[in-house]
């Protein structure tokens, strides 16, 4: 089943680049400041008929096309976001991803981080048992504490200082904003960052969140349950130790 | 002069990434997330080593090794800033520049930034009349306003809504931060930030501003005042239409 997601991956990826040249046609969401474009929707499009022929019995949950609201507990489930970081997308024409996730009755098997201007791809998960960037096997990154590494941080949450934010920022090296959350996902399983606070939806985590977990990083939503895989919902994912040190400001408010 | 600097560059470039794999000697100088390390040092005391040799008269404004407080008006000085996102340097081992700009009697000739593992550089100001990406030159980005583009944030002037940086960001399409001037300015070069709001010490400015200058944006410190060139201060770079946006909150409080 991985190889061929990867060659869908990459045959998305072609698509869009190719097509980066020509006019986007750009739609508001939400707010001004959530879009999404032609491609988004071509592109989920695109896997949703290569998953069909793939596993006509598999169930998507994806961002667009109303396909949202998927249950992930029974049988196969493909999570999919066309791209990661619309925003990027549309303004830098960089910095975006493509993410596919892979759960079977409710657990993580599989997920997918694909760089599509840098050419990187991360996937790996329980599946195979093992993490991969490109052809690789990666390591686990060292158990960085908070204090000792950057952290990936969620615009919004940082200015309203929601879930302790601006306490997690300052207690951390430093923060940064990277307008993509498989960006911060990335950065968390090459180690240049310890974790990452957002509000996320399932497609923004489930991918990376399966690999995080195989390299032994833990992931959580709000008041430290399981994430609901129901909309959108506040995300920490981190390494063990960071994990343990946001937690505590959490402990220290009760 | 230019392909001098640009052969310099290369060769500390290169000093840098063999030097990646080895245990780095790492101090605080301000604060625990404000570090130098013994490359910082030797890269700086490297290009000191070229200029001497290649304008014995010229003097240098650098960050290390003591030489921060020369003055930008009298003669040819050469600022440098041998690694700039040292924090990033340290936890990521990417997302680093070096900079360089040459300024003649207070006037900005000439700036150079370098992303030392994307192997991307950017040069140019008034001496040569353009700016280049590499070998090729560019063009002046769209002159977009505040609404329509991303900009780059230092997240504790965001974190402490100084200088109105949480308006300023509301009023974007989104902040980044990035940990790393140059990379900012590389953003604002190519189109994919329309400004850039931080405090900056003049290593930090220097060679983005001759860039944005020349290619028809507009840099500032506090109080819409010119820079001072003397220790860190407020720093506002921007397209001339985001660069109003941004100074309306100004006008507004007044």
């Amino acid at each position: 089943m991985e190889n061929e997601i990867i060659s869908w991956i990459y045959e998305a990826a072609e698509k869009i680049k190719i097509g980066l040249g020509d006019a986007l046609k750009v739609d508001q969401k939400e707010n001004r400041t959530d879009l999404v474009t032609n491609v988004d929707k071509e592109i989920q499009d695109f896997f949703v008929s290569k998953i069909n022929a793939f596993d006509p019995n598999a169930k998507i949950l994806g961002e667009e096309n109303g396909q949202d609201q998927t249950p992930i507990g029974e049988g196969r489930v493909f999570v999919i976001d066309p791209i990661d970081g619309t925003l990027n997308f549309v303004m830098q024409q960089e910095n975006f991803c493509i993410m596919i996730a892979v759960y079977e009755d409710g657990v993580g098997q599989l997920g997918f981080i694909y760089d599509v201007m840098q050419d990187d791809l991360f996937w790996g998960g329980l599946k195979v048992g093992k993490v991969y960037h490109n052809k690789e096997e990666i390591s686990a990154p060292e158990n960085k504490s908070l204090s000792d590494g950057l952290i990936g941080m969620n615009a919004a949450l940082y200015r309203e200082n929601l879930y302790h934010a601006q306490e997690i920022g300052r207690a951390s090296m430093g923060i940064r904003v990277l307008g993509c959350a498989g960006l911060d996902f990335i950065a968390i399983l090459k180690g240049t960052q310890i974790g990452y606070v957002s509000t996320l939806s399932p497609w923004d985590y489930a991918a990376g969140g399966i690999m995080m977990e195989q390299l032994g990083m833990t992931i959580c939503g709000e008041n430290q349950a399981p994430l609901s895989f129901q909309g959108r919902e506040f995300f920490i994912g981190a390494t063990q130790a960071a994990m343990a040190d946001i937690q505590a400001f959490d402990e220290a408010k009760r």
